[in-house]
């Protein structure tokens, strides 16, 4: 094999998901059928590299210094919503249930990674919640044991500081079935009932 | 969302069996995490692009005029081996059993698509069996209709020159079990039988 093809298939596998085997279908499927397809990957992961960064104010993904969303007059401002990642703010988006600002961590706490308040610079998120413009602040890290830690870390840091602090409604998904469920997400959705 | 991260989920969707999701992921993974990465796929990409062409004798991918196999002396130039795609001809390879030469169509006889023997360009493997050296062509195109249809087509050609024209052999899988293989592999194996 060619050294440059080579080269290709080892550096495919830096795609989440894509094993040795993908990697080599990739390879050939780009150089036998998508050369064109591969010279526009190849600008768009170029641009994307030297253009996209995060916004000064959330830490999203922005081409400017601050994110459009940050910089909009039609955002109500009293609400901030704190997630994990820039994705987790894009599938927040796409709900259209939600017209307040973002504020994304970058990653959640994580003592065995040694990644601790300090890592996540928890302290310019206090700041930012505490502008006076922030009423409530509302935990949408993700319900993983490391995402629930992070979101009980700093809703008790905001508490002390004054701030009302909410958390995403655990229960079961919209079309959920109790038979195809897991029991920890029943038991939950049971503890959290609400009033009809 | 940022136009060069729009641009880049499109762009990745050139990838074999990538859709909108997977796309999103990938991009999202890249930028966040795998930026290193995301640079060597660009570098990788560019220099396989810029390096990697046919070679003059098989066909095959190769940096050189010449790929290594056809220009090696330990090769048996009496077998040549009749394949579609590169990707064909590294599969065999990887079985170790052929030591003969390859020949790389780069596709089928695909009447619907509007590929017959001059797209196939016939007339140079003709050439290229009929050099006094080749002995014997195997066909190894793709069990598929138009693989079986192009290796029909290229043995009746080849038979009217006098050469001998071999196809690989259909039958059962390595391994396989009567209970879970289809009927025509079946029937094949059945009609194909060989002394013991």
């Amino acid at each position: 094999m060619p050294g440059s093809l080579e080269n290709l298939i080892e550096a495919l596998r830096c795609l989440p998901s894509v094993g040795p085997k993908s990697a080599q279908r990739m390879a050939y499927y780009l150089l036998q059928r998508e050369r064109p397809g591969a010279q526009r990957l190849v600008d768009a992961l170029t641009a994307a590299l030297s253009r996209i960064r995060h916004c000064q104010r959330c830490n999203t993904f922005t081409e400017d210094e601050c994110c459009e969303r940050c910089s909009s007059a039609k955002r109500d401002p009293s609400l901030l919503c704190v997630v994990e990642m820039p994705v987790d703010l894009n599938m927040m988006e796409q709900t259209h249930a939600f017209n307040g600002l973002y504020y994304v961590l970058m990653g959640r706490l994580s003592p065995l990674d040694g990644i601790g308040p300090k890592e996540l610079k928890l302290e310019r998120l206090l700041e930012r919640a505490c502008d006076g413009a922030v009423k409530e602040v509302i935990m949408a890290t993700n319900f993983t044991n490391e995402g629930e830690a992070t979101a009980h870390y700093l809703s008790d840091l905001l508490h002390t500081r004054g701030i009302k602090v909410s958390r995403m409604a655990r229960g079961l998904p919209v079309g959920g079935e109790l038979e195809f469920t897991d029991a920890g997400t029943i038991a939950q959705a049971f503890y959290e009932r609400r009033d009809y």
